[in-house]
C-alpha cells in the first residue's frame, strides 16, 4: 500500500474506534491509564532496546547535542511517562459535564454537555515522551488518536505506542483507539491533514516549520500556536525591585519557551533609575541586550536594536529594550509587534493595571507577574495540550477541555414547534 | 482602486476600529442599538427608495417569485429590523463575563474572561434584513463587522448600513465599526476570506454553494454549517400518537429549514401499526414519501427510495422512509447518512432514550420532541448567529457567545516562576 492509502485506512479505523470511545466510562478510561503506567515500567527493557536502535541510527546520521539528548530515554524520563499516566487518571473527566441547562417555557429540558471531539492526530518531532503524553490526553477526553512522531525516534515511538495500546486493550478498549503512523514517509503528515471526513483536529507539537507546513495544506482544523513575542512593560508607577525580578524571570527562567519575554518596554520616567541596574543584572545573567537609542544612552554597553528586533522571537538569552513615553505607546508597540501570547505590566497603579489588561489583546495578560506562568499546569488545568494563540475554540494554555466538543441534549414529552 | 486593494483597506480599518470596540461599555453599545432602532423607523423613506431601485433592477433581470419576495421590504419587515435592535439591546453583554477563576497556591489570581473576537465578516445573499441583524449581533459582542450582501440588494444594503452606521457614530462609536462592501465584484468575498491578519471570523449566511466556495479559498476561520440531513427515529417503545405528531412537525412545520427531518426511521415491530396512518397524514399534508421495500410493502402508494435518498437534504416536502430492526441499526444509519445536525428518537423507554442520546453524535439530539427546535431563539440564546455543525469553537445553534473569544487575566504581586 502507498502512504496515502495506509493513512486513509488508519484514519477510517480511528473514526470507527471513536464511536465506541464516545460512551466509555471514566472508570474504564482511568483503568487503561493505570494499566499503561504499569506497562511502561514493567516493559522498560523493550523501550530502552528500541530507543538504543534509534539513538544508534541518529548518531550515524551525525545527530548530536540537544537533539540527541531530547530523543534519548533515561530511567527518569520513563518514570515521568508513567507518572504522567497516573496524573491524567487523577484528573476529572472532561466529557459528560453539563455546561449549561435550562427548562424552556414549553417544558423542553435543554442541556449543553461536553463530548469527545472524535479523532485527533498529533504530529510531533523528536521527543518520544509525546507519544505517551498525547495518547493519554486524547484517551482521557474520549478521543481516538493517531500519532505521528519524528522519524529519528520511530522505533521508540512504535514500541511505546504498542505497549500503551496493549495496556488499553487489556481493559477492553479497541486496538484502533491508539494508532501510530509506522511509515516515515514525509508525506504522511500532509495526508493526515487532508482527511476531514475522519479526523476532527490536528494538534501539532513542534517548531514553527512544522506548523506552517501543516497550515498550508490542511483541510482538517489545526490548533495553532503562533510563536510568542512576549513583552514586559515597566510602568512609571512600578515598584522597581519587583519590576527587575519579573523582567529577569520572564527572560531567563526558560528562555527557549514561547512564554519567555523577548522585549522589555520601560516608561521614560523611570528609565534612568531602573534601566542601568536592570541591564547590569541581565548582563550578569548572560543576556545580550539590544536597545533603542534612548536605552543605549542610559546603558552604553547595550547593542543596537534594529526594526527586526521588535518582531523577533529569540528563544534564547537576547532581550530587546525600548523606552516608551506612555502606557498607550507600550500598548501600541505590543499590538504592532506582539503575537498575542503573554503580556505583562509591572505597576502599582490600579488604573494603569486595568487599562493594560483591557487594551492588550492576548491569550494571557498579567499584572505584576512573570509571563513564564502561561502554562497548563501553572494555570491549574492539570495538563497541557499546548498553548493556543488563535482566538477560536481555545485560547491560551489548553487543558483537556480543549479536546472536547459540545452537544445539545433535549428531552421533551411530545413538544412540537408552532 | 481595484477590488482587492479596496477590501484590504476596509479590513485594515475594521481591525483598527476593533481596538476601540474592545473596551466599549455595554451602555454605549446598547445606546447605539436603540439609536439604530429609532433611525430605521425615522428614515424608512430612504430605505424604501433604495429598495425600490433594487427591486426594479431585479425585475429587469427577470427575478421573480420567492427570490423577489425575499429582497422586497415592507413596513412589517422594517419594523422587525427595528425590533431586532431592541431585542439585542436587551440581551446580556456576552463579553467581560468571568467564565472561570481561581487563586493558585502561589497567590496568582487567574480569571478566564470572555472578550470580543475582533473583526467579523458576514457574507450573505439576498435578504437585506441580514445587514441589520449581522451588524447588531457583531456590535453587541464588541466586534467590528464587514458586511457583504448579495448584489441584487446592494442599494438597500448600503442604505441600511449607512443609517445604522450613522446611528452608531451618533453615540460616539467609530465609523469603521460597521462597514459594507460597496463593490458588487464577485471576487470581494474571496478577498475577504484571505485576510487572516485583519479578520478573525467569517460567518457565511446563505446556501451550500456560498459556503463551499468560501471554504475552498479561505485562510480566515469560517463557522461552517453543513446542511441538515436530520432523522426522526420511531422506536419500538414509542407512543405512536406522539411519534406521528413529532414526525409530521419535524417534516412539515418548516420544510426549507436545515433542522427539518429528511428521513423517518421506524422500528420494524411498530411499523405495521404506525406507518400506514403516518403515511396517510403526511400525504394529506402534501408530503411525497420515498420508502425502502419494507415500507412500501406497508404503504403501496409510497415511491421508491434509492441510495441517494438517504443522503438527500430535500429542504422541501419530501420524506425518505426506512424500516430498521433495532436502535443500533437506526444509530448506524444516522452515523452513515446524517450530517450531525439534529436527530430525534421517539420512545417511552428510558434506556433506549439514553442510548440514543449517548451514541448519536450530532449538534443536537432529542428525545420526544421535534427536530425543528434547533434554533437560537427556541434554545433560549436570545439570538441566532447561525447553526454550526462543526465541532470546534461552537456547535449547534449559536448565540452571541459564539462571537466572542477568551482571555486569561492574571493578577499577581511579584510572582516569579521557579
Amino acid at each position: 500500500m502507498d502512504t496515502q492509502t495506509t493513512i486513509e485506512s488508519l484514519a477510517r479505523r480511528a473514526k470507527t474506534a471513536s464511536i465506541e470511545l464516545r460512551t466509555l466510562s471514566s472508570a474504564t478510561k482511568n483503568a487503561a491509564l493505570e494499566a499503561m503506567a504499569r506497562a511502561i515500567i514493567e516493559r522498560k527493557a523493550e523501550i530502552f532496546a528500541a530507543n538504543a536502535l534509534d539513538v544508534e541510527g541518529a548518531k550515524q546520521k551525525g545527530l548530536e547535542g540537544a537533539l540527541l539528548d531530547r530523543m534519548t530515554l533515561s530511567d527518569k524520563k520513563i518514570a515521568a511517562m508513567a507518572d504522567g499516566c497516573h496524573q491524567v487518571a487523577a484528573l476529572p473527566d472532561p466529557t459528560g459535564r453539563v455546561l449549561s441547562g435550562e427548562i424552556r417555557p414549553n417544558g423542553l429540558k435543554i442541556e449543553k454537555i461536553s463530548v469527545p471531539l472524535g479523532v485527533l492526530a498529533v504530529i510531533y518531532e523528536s521527543r518520544p515522551n509525546v507519544t505517551v503524553d498525547a495518547a493519554i490526553l486524547a484517551l482521557k477526553a474520549g478521543n481516538a488518536v493517531i500519532l505521528r512522531g519524528g522519524s529519528e525516534a520511530i522505533e521508540t515511538n512504535k514500541t511505546l505506542a504498542r505497549i500503551i495500546g496493549e495496556a488499553a486493550t487489556s481493559v477492553g478498549i479497541g486496538a484502533d483507539a491508539i494508532q501510530i503512523v509506522e511509515s516515515t514517509d514525509r508525506s504522511a503528515s500532509s495526508h493526515l491533514a487532508q482527511l476531514p471526513q475522519y479526523i476532527d483536529l490536528i494538534v501539532p507539537r513542534g517548531g514553527e516549520g512544522l506548523k506552517k507546513a501543516l497550515a498550508k495544506v490542511a483541510t482538517v482544523p489545526i490548533i495553532f500556536a503562533a510563536g510568542g513575542v512576549c513583552h514586559v512593560y515597566v510602568d512609571e508607577f512600578a515598584e522597581l525591585d519587583m519590576a527587575q525580578s519579573i523582567a529577569f524571570n520572564s527572560k531567563t527562567q526558560g528562555p527557549s519557551a514561547c512564554n519567555a519575554a523577548e522585549t522589555l518596554l520601560v516608561h521614560r520616567a523611570v528609565a534612568p533609575q531602573f534601566l542601568p541596574l536592570m541591564a547590569q543584572k541581565l548582563i550578569a545573567g548572560g543576556v545580550e541586550l539590544r536597545g533603542d537609542d534612548a536605552s543605549r544612552a542610559l546603558v552604553p554597553q547595550m547593542g543596537e536594536a534594529n526594526e527586526e528586533d521588535w518582531d523577533a522571537e529569540y528563544l534564547s538569552l537576547i532581550l530587546a529594550v525600548k523606552i516608551v513615553d506612555s502606557l498607550e505607546e507600550a500598548v501600541e508597540h505590543i499590538s504592532t509587534h506582539g503575537t498575542a501570547h503573554s503580556e505583562a505590566i509591572v505597576t502599582q497603579n490600579v488604573r494603569r493595571a486595568e487599562e493594560f489588561l483591557a487594551k492588550v489583546d492576548a491569550a494571557a495578560v498579567y499584572v505584576n507577574a512573570s509571563t513564564r506562568f502561561s502554562d497548563g499546569f501553572e494555570f491549574g488545568l492539570g495538563a497541557e495540550v499546548g498553548i493556543s494563540t488563535q482566538k477560536l475554540h481555545s485560547r491560551g494554555p489548553m487543558g483537556l477541555e480543549s479536546l472536547t466538543s459540545t452537544k445539545y441534549v433535549v428531552r421533551g414529552d411530545g413538544q412540537l414547534r408552532g
